[in-house]
């Protein structure tokens, strides 16, 4: 329970204390029961009188479930159907139950908080916008189809909001003057719609889903970069205090145009994303930008023997190659051919790409050319990363090109593709490539190949870049140590935009000198819902969740073996002295089996469970039971002690979580 | 201030006062300067060290306005816009500043705590739902154009929640098996879509806004009833603590089906509803439902004249009637032919409609005439109200027929229906009707009415009913006193809806006799928007908003004539002393004229002002000048007395809203 929650608490007891006599409780606290009968007399012992659930289990609406929902492959989804936290709607959509919720607003508070503290102010913009602001800044076009676009019945285009850019730049537009006003931070914790074509893992992957999203803007890029590193401390702050281990990697910051990004990950064996991990030091990277060390040294050059064309019929790839001369991949060059569209790269001096001609789609855009060719050349035993291509090309995406293609702008068939005598296109080289001097490569001719091709004499490049996919087994960048795979799930993100929006959008300042500046942006995400699916991924065993306490819904389930007579009045004074001490108690006034509420209990993961039974109430000195959700064994204790001995180890959970 | 705010500061406070000394306050209250300066040392003097904004006002991003956006027209648009509240996003989309997100938070915190009190429990469902549940309850097809239907990629329908009964009724019919398990009320507070054709007056009738809707079901009408009436009361509690007069009303339920509802309105004069009020006693309704005591007695039956037809060239409505006989429109009985649709009732023995069959739609719908048409006599003065009818019909809408359709219908011109002779339409007469032995009504035939036409002898009713439009001057049913006319808006709206929902959508649990059930349904909701602008519209002046202490965005507003040196020092103490006793307070820290800053304190509507300056500092007992926003006049006050002072004053009105 975070000091916050405690307070909560705190402003209802001391209303329900005042004279007002009604009680505004959404904690179930009174030791009030299902029936209906009040808990001594005084206020507190208030009836609900209008024949509605009061906040015992036994009203709570907590529909737990034995059997797994079919279509729920990982932990988390599992478990938050089986606790009653989640159901589903349809595919992709979601209602979260009371239990589910009093964590989702946890999760939300501590983002809300965190955001509030570097001094992010609060808006609240619609969720279905005016498609003409995502026409300005040329999203419209270049979202793709996973944005939800509507026609209303007056034939306007609007979008579901996916992220709101345009939306909080457009705000920014009209109210934005001097530089005396930056910097301006803002953020909001809405719904987002993306229409995923296959939603899967519960919240994890949904097509309807709550996303914080701050966006900010600044006179330079050193205010940006403050702004940069504040929300990155705070996006560590939040993932601590819900108990998360994230992994911060540096990410390419796709579609979201800009440089200068970090994805903050959570290790998840079906995650989205592959990570490159260092086994020594903390480099961490997405796969789609991670770079390694050298794995060739430069110095290798000597007097090879001349390039020489041989007969290779019928061999097209690379491991025929490798049968056909008994050798290895790593000796080959693998040449392919790309296609990439809207180059920013000025090609005016690249082979072959003379007559294409820059374009600007709006007047503020910068001049691309729709689509050109290039051959790319890497070693044979590594992959290109065509994110890693696309960047260096400053292209919004690449593919490998038709055959067709390939044909017609190598004159010959596919598979004999090579960097020598190739003059009809760009050549973009990998590092590694300079490193060969005695290699095999295609002659560009059919079943014909060059051996003893050397880098520099047989040919050149037209760019040399880092462009290969790292894998395990690759050394590390920083300290050359094996480098590692993991699988993850992306929970947040922060960018540095640049003025991708701001310079389409149009909005200016004056600066010091009276003279009109465009601002630089930022932007920060992070996925509410999935940060509450990646809690219960870290923290569940074989029965259930085991809530950290600072997202629990609970902290404190109080399970009566059976709830009646001694046992009742010691449970309703238990929770009486328990939420008085500002813990959030859940009492199971339920009549069913010890065992049902004790397996009811694991699954819904409250941190803590006390049991009250006749037994340990008839001791001389009367005795309850405390468990820790993750302990075995249960642990017996005074029950005059009991409630202080919960709050101070509640206590002590959250201020770790916190610290 | 509520004590729920006192307390959310309070927990800052005192995760401020622990050893973590990170801050997270959303409210401004350290003394700190715009220019980042600590006020004293300690923790409290914590700055942002991100370079973003704190929470002083000129960090808040609070653009107020001097100028009155030209499409607003009432105040609380006007006023929103001005204070800084509220952006236009496009027509009827709207973005809450941070200002008026504080005050939007406090209305959606009150209506959150008065549900939590009766037992109701939030869900959060998704914004996008299914088109398909739609489809279940038949609302799909009845809904009409103001709902936002969209398809995504994959050519599933979905919705964008104009409301949700469908999505809830969806939930519990999953979840729900016993007796015991019911009553249930869920609710949520979500964002909603009606597609307004046009949308005006600012967030009082946008397009997207926010509802707290909540649906309950029970095993029968008196659980129902129960749950009925706890909503209405939790409705009373919820506008008294906003600061509203709200006038409940008996409303025609309209679309949503089901009998027993009640609006709360608050008076607005281009309100979109017309409310009948009593001037003497409190009779209240919206004019869609409002009856009235007779104006006419039932005995005056006397010896008339026989029947007579009489010719009336080139006269066709009651107005040239009248001329051409010199007499009063109340001797005519005006004789309209409607069309109506989706009809319940049962017709069979209805003249004109024996060849009209009834059909069921779907196998739990009722079964209904897909159309039939319908004559209605009033007395002449009166008009027709169509929702009387359409409901006394037990249709889903009915409009005048076209003239093609009554000259077909009738065997004569258009103006000349009357219903003495009339055989092949089904009569429905209202009341006053009834009262007429000597009257002129149109006869059938072009240029011919009938005089000294008598109810009883001449003609007979099918149905006798009350659908007369109630107006100003008409007679209370209650008390007889006069009833007079107000505009008005809805804010809140509670309803029992019966078993539309859960027959259609095939709802069912086991009585206590193990024997299915259908559950029924109520269902009850608040415009969150919408009450947020009546605040304003109930509460302003001249120069600006008079935010009551509930709903302000802060309680206090500081005052520096120059925020320097010892005023600085003072404003800066002050403001912590305020808020140490839980008070809200906005510094106003800008290096602007004394009376830019009154205008805009005046303008946001703060409840309490606090002027610092050299003067009243430079006294023997430094003093301060407090006023109340409602006030002229300034106080002087001792400084050191001011902050006991003012909490003393706003825990008082905080106390009376909420009392």
């Amino acid at each position: 329970m975070s000091k916050q929650d405690v307070c909560d608490w705190k402003a209802s007891h001391s209303r329900y204390s005042s004279s007002r006599g009604r009680a505004f409780f959404y904690v179930s606290y009174t030791g009030s029961s299902a029936d209906g009968s009040a808990l001594g007399s005084g206020p507190r012992g208030r009836r609900f009188n209008s024949g509605l659930p009061d906040m015992n289990y036994s009203r709570l609406f907590i529909p737990t479930l034995r059997e797994i929902p079919q279509d729920a492959v990982i932990a988390s989804h599992r478990l938050m159907f089986r606790a009653g936290l989640l159901r589903k709607l349809a595919n992709g959509l979601f209602a979260y139950l009371p239990l589910g919720l009093r964590s989702f607003r946890k999760v939300e508070r501590i983002i809300r908080q965190e955001m509030d503290a570097i001094g992010a102010l609060e808006l609240k913009p619609t969720v279905v916008v005016p498609g003409e602001l995502w026409k300005e800044s040329g999203r419209w076009d270049s979202m793709g189809e996973s944005m939800l676009r509507v026609k209303n019945r007056l034939d306007n285009d609007f979008v579901v909001s996916p992220t709101a850019e345009e939306v909080f730049t457009a705000i920014v537009r009209d109210e934005l003057s001097s530089y005396r006003q930056l910097p301006i931070a803002l953020y909001q914790i809405n719904n987002k719609f993306r229409d995923e074509i296959r939603p899967r893992y519960g919240v994890m992957r949904g097509r309807e889903f709550t996303m914080k999203d701050a966006y900010s803007w600044h006179a330079d890029d050193k205010s940006l970069d403050d702004t940069y590193q504040a929300m990155g401390r705070a996006y560590r702050r939040i993932f601590k205090r819900c108990g998360l281990s994230v992994i911060p990697v540096k990410a390419d910051s796709g579609a979201m145009g800009g440089s200068g990004s970090e994805e903050f990950m959570v290790e998840n064996d079906v995650g989205d994303n592959t990570l490159i991990l260092c086994k020594k030091c903390d480099y961490a990277a997405n796969v789609e930008k991670a770079s390694c060390a050298p794995d060739f040294t430069l110095n290798e050059a000597a007097d090879t023997k001349a390039i020489e064309k041989i007969d290779t019929p019928n061999v097209k790839t690379i491991d025929e190659l490798c049968a056909f001369l008994q050798t290895e991949p790593k000796t080959f060059i693998k040449t392919l051919i790309y296609r990439a569209v809207n180059i920013e790269l000025d090609l005016s001096n690249a082979p072959g790409c003379g007559k294409l001609e820059r374009r600007k789609p709006s007047q503020e855009a910068q001049a691309v050319y729709n689509e050109a060719f290039f051959a790319v050349a890497i070693r044979g035993d590594l992959d290109v990363n065509e994110i890693k291509l696309a960047a260096v090309l400053k292209a919004s995406e690449v593919s490998l090109a038709s055959d067709t293609d390939v044909v017609r702008l190598t004159n010959a068939p596919v598979g004999f593709a090579g960097p020598a005598g190739l003059e009809t296109l760009p050549l973009v080289i990998d590092h590694t490539v300079s490193a060969m001097f005695d290699a095999v490569t295609g002659a560009l001719e059919k079943d014909k190949h060059y051996r003893h091709a050397a880098y520099g004499r047989d040919f050149k490049e037209w760019m040399l870049e880092d462009i290969r996919t790292v894998k395990a087994g690759d050394k590390c960048p920083l300290c050359k140590d094996e480098l590692y795979v993991k699988m993850g799930n992306e929970l947040g993100h922060i960018f540095k935009l640049g003025y991708k929006y701001t310079r389409s959008m149009k909005v200016s300042f004056l600066d010091e000198n009276g003279k009109s500046q465009i601002p630089t942006m930022g932007c920060y995400g992070i996925g509410v819902d999935r940060t509450l699916a990646s809690v219960i991924e870290e923290h569940h065993d074989d029965t259930g969740i085991i809530f950290p306490a600072s997202i629990a819904p609970y902290h404190v389930i109080i399970v009566p073996v059976k709830y009646d007579g001694a046992v009742r009045e010691s449970a309703d004074r238990l929770a009486l002295e328990l939420t008085e001490a500002g813990i959030e108690v859940l009492l199971d006034d339920r009549n069913e089996r010890p065992g049902v509420k004790f397996n009811d209990a694991d699954l819904i993961g409250i941190p803590y469970r006390v049991i009250i039974g006749d037994k340990g109430l008839a001791k001389e000195i009367p005795q309850v039971e405390i468990k820790h959700r993750r302990e075995k064994e249960n642990t017996a204790i005074d029950l005059d002690k009991a409630a202080a001995e919960l709050a101070k180890k509640i206590r002590e959970e959250l201020a770790l979580l916190d610290s």
